[in-house]
């Protein structure tokens, strides 16, 4: 299979030829970037020298029907749904990695991402791409909408809770996570200039990260109801790694064992999602470049109060490795195809 | 005024030294080292060299009461409590940095520090050193158990809210911590080698942390009534800072202009406490070897849950500088001697 | 094939374990810790759960002889030379990463190793594993003896040099080199401890560091007499890299264009060593979790020195990946097999 | 004594700010940015509220002669030559942070800088402000061209050799610097993004450093010949700090006590510079935010080659602090006032 990445010089398209490279069954056909167009890569990104060198290419829907069967797009959000609906109209498979096909409701675009969203009919066709809740959809889609990193780390926290609505008590819901600065992307800013963010640590858009609604909508459909949560996102000093640290009260009387229990049996079949013994907490570099969600579930006895921790790769489960997850659905491999890897530690 | 620092090797001790040198009120005229009991303390921590090079001597209760009129204890936890009532005896004014005359229920100190209170009746004498909140308690106290680092956040992040009860539903309170690697001390353990915790992050002693019981007294004591909350702390990759992200249902309806305002007023004469307007957010750079406690007050207002951010050094305001400020008061120095830097960024 | 890894559970031994497992044509049969025998792997590692999770064994080379067609020994040097004389009487094949086997003459051991060495009749038959070197002889070793990640990195930098000897003046020669922390193993120390090596730096062993007989060894042997070089390690508060800056006054008129090509001529068709152009200077990143050594030739002009820049990822190419390589050699495989992974960044 | 920073908000001039406020003898009477004009520093650099609030003046030499008798320039080279002559004309004393003043040949700066220089005929007004060498000349000085980063560890390694110009061979001078990020200053680019800087260690501008020239100069001057060395500077992952390696033949066979000696001897009544024992080696860390220069001298005796280590803070002894020992002389205050603080450990 021939596939192609739109925006290779960003920190996600990138990640994605670095995971891609070591497939084994697709061939990387077409890349794009605006502003490195005809450049090789490996002039832009040394560490690609002798290992794959693709020349950068300026975007054609044409070309890109032509040459791959299927494009990753790693725009960011506001320039992919100006590309997508080009490429899904040329009948060319799409992988979305930007925010812009999460959000059924369009309505919702404008107010956190700050402009219309100006292809709304796309919105109905296009699949949440969490394997976890909607594998079968994705085998079949055309365009999936891979989910942000944050929602990523939370809804795999809370997936096996969702659907078992009545347990907790959703409105006490509140989702502390805390990110790498990859997350941030490749863009120099003064607030990840090396001096300003290493041995540093803050909150920034407190109750107000344009990842919350996609969130919402999903547990609110697991749920059954409106979901509306407290969710504030921290800089980490470090590179990779997300962890979100989610607090909710139970309505019910259970044990830390029997909560475990649930999950290991919810996430028993599944790959890259791993339930931790209450003894082992997550740790960020456990699942460093590589695709695992690492899960623990501890009890406030004291006080009725779950505490779910999620650790994730921001750029692999968070992104990249879980585009690849979805393309492995989407084109027929075995999901974990290229995916099998031992997290880098130490 | 002659003062002493017993257990000087340490982080807390050594931050103790830096900070009196430059004080300008104070004779450092004892330390004591346990390991390097007769040397010199700028053989075991070159950054001392030519600037100040006391030997490090065995702990003598005569020798501390003759030659000093105040005792810091930078002692662990356990040990403090066998050589503070020695110093207490002979008439020594003591600032205890350790967690052991914090508590003033024994009772509560085998569950949370897994041994037996060994001097419980001079739990009575001991002045919790949280000056905001025992100003005048402290200027007459001869035994101060300073606050631990996380609850000096906690708590500064909580006092104008706790005083007035009624207006937060304090069933709903939960902490989320994060705390540099400096507050584990000195000692050398698998988890803070270099190459296991930097580029990593992970939470710790979830819902069981020994600082949750004398956070729970003294907001036990504002709020008129038990209060039970969830605290989890993390670990950052990084030396210094500590941030509590605090997590709050309000009973009444109010703006983040207004629970802000509260904050400002409440704070308006302290020194150390600064109240960040809604726009601005604490980072823990910003209070970098400072006294500092910087906060922020944003308001969830989908579902009316405030949310308090609270930065301070881990060393000063969360130790060595806050019982600088406690000896201040105690001695009669003006409260900010020797307190006043700016904080160091980058 | 089955292979074996003795000592798995320190650096060295967790990065083979790494690699082997994405390796393809390797069955990894067994492990042993002495710390950890009878565990699991991924009880002491968990970023290993659910992917590989073998039993540490105690050592016995009866059971390394029936389960194994070769064995890596990622022990402490001093505890190597014990054990691999037992494994090669048994006939198992031995890639060492310890130093035990790396110097020929068993009298300079004691000098740089601070003991007798216990097998001095073994060191015949080790075959010093620098594959760009020694690759004939790995490929009929049965016991190779990796080089150290020190000696790597310099010996790359200068193997194009030193076989022209009289291009340069070998009593010049200066080695300033820096590694990350994990070069130091897993075991902590003052040193080591995160608040102690983050955001500091410093050398250490100066001019006495014990990699530096195997690279005058191997140095002496190619210029064709004896260098006596100055070597300088520092340890850089990262995790993973080693940056090697190498002066040497050359002994005739040669642009940097010329050097240039002398290198790029002789590493025209190793897999693993990328001559840069001079317009691009080597970064310890783009060799991240690689088996790539990058090299960049510059001279001052002003004085007729060239300044030889040479990185490596301390664990693969300079320990576990090299270990790979030469066992692909001895094995039969695709000398690349398993190693040809982009490096990761960022 | 009233003083004013021009170009406040760059990492040297906020520096500058910190210390000067400590400095308990001069009064901050004016700052100007660029970029900020009007503006509180407060609101820029939040970590200034509550203890200095000063609002940020677009120069003017009027307001400047006015209001101070002290400028500091902490401006970018290019832009300091234009205002500094104004202020001399002004009458107003000048210490100069830039590179503009420091080239007493003004043929050199096109150079190094790219540039042509515009006020050539004060070259010969300004003196090179480095205590330890040219201390008298500064107490008498008007305009004092601070001196650069590296040349500060550098010359300071390199002086008490510099005066016996035999003892050692200055063709063989090679100097090996690193320098944690915050020398690169505060305008966010690429290279100095978090997640490239971030565990990555490189050389930059290798033998083709701006900071060379003026070596060159002090050292020609000092040893009595020209001299021409090769200098190569990296970047570490750290925010504060310069490490340099220094590497010289020696004429003579002399011991490390011997040179010790000599360096401890030259340095004896230097409040700033730390002769440490041979068996202690500087780290930046025992610097960190102090004015000191830690100094080693080991001996690889194999090929009688000195080995200098030198440590300080590129921010304090590197720019600001020197600036303020500068000021101390300049305007008749203790030298060291202001500047002996314990360094920031850990």
């Amino acid at each position: 299979m021939r596939v192609g990445i739109i925006g290779v010089t960003g920190y996600t398209g990138n990640e994605l030829l670095r995971l891609l490279f070591s497939h084994g069954g697709v061939e990387i056909t077409y890349v794009t970037s605006h502003s490195y167009s005809g450049k090789s890569l490996a002039d832009i990104h040394p560490h690609y020298r002798e290992i794959i060198e693709p020349v950068c290419r300026s975007f054609s829907v044409e070309e890109a029907a032509e040459k791959t069967d299927l494009i990753f797009s790693a725009l960011p959000h506001g320039e992919s749904m100006e590309k997508v609906p080009l490429l899904r109209d040329a009948g060319v498979k799409v992988i979305d990695l930007s925010a812009d096909f999460r959000l059924a409701d369009a309505a919702l675009y404008p107010r956190w991402y700050k402009r219309e969203h100006c292809a709304p009919h796309y919105l109905k066709e296009a699949i949440y791409g969490l394997p976890e809740l909607y594998r079968e959809e994705i085998k079949k889609a055309s365009l999936v909408a891979n989910p942000g990193c944050y929602p990523t780390s939370v809804l795999l926290g809370l997936l096996p809770l969702a659907i078992r609505g009545n347990l907790a008590d959703w409105d006490t819901l509140v989702v502390d996570a805390k990110s790498g600065t990859s997350g941030a992307g490749r863009v120099p800013s003064q607030n990840l200039h090396y001096p300003e963010c290493s041995e540093n640590f803050r909150a920034y858009r407190v109750a107000g990260h344009q990842h919350t609604p996609e969130m919402e909508q999903e547990l609110g459909k697991l749920v059954g109801r409106k979901v509306s949560f407290t969710f504030v996102p921290h800089l980490l000093p470090m590179i990779r790694g997300i962890l979100s640290t989610i607090y909710l009260s139970l309505n019910a009387e259970i044990t830390e064992e029997e909560i475990t229990g649930i999950y290991s049996g919810f996430y028993a079949n599944e790959k890259f999602v791993r339930v931790l013994p209450a003894t082992i907490l997550p740790e960020t570099r456990n699942v460093y470049a590589g695709n695992y969600c690492d899960l623990s579930l501890k009890l406030d006895t004291r006080n009725n109060r779950l505490i779910i921790i999620s650790a994730i790769d921001n750029l692999v489960k968070g992104a990249a490795g879980q585009a690849v997850q979805n393309m492995n659905l989407m084109l027929g491999f075995k999901e974990e195809q290229g995916l099998e890897m031992v997290p880098l530690r130490p």
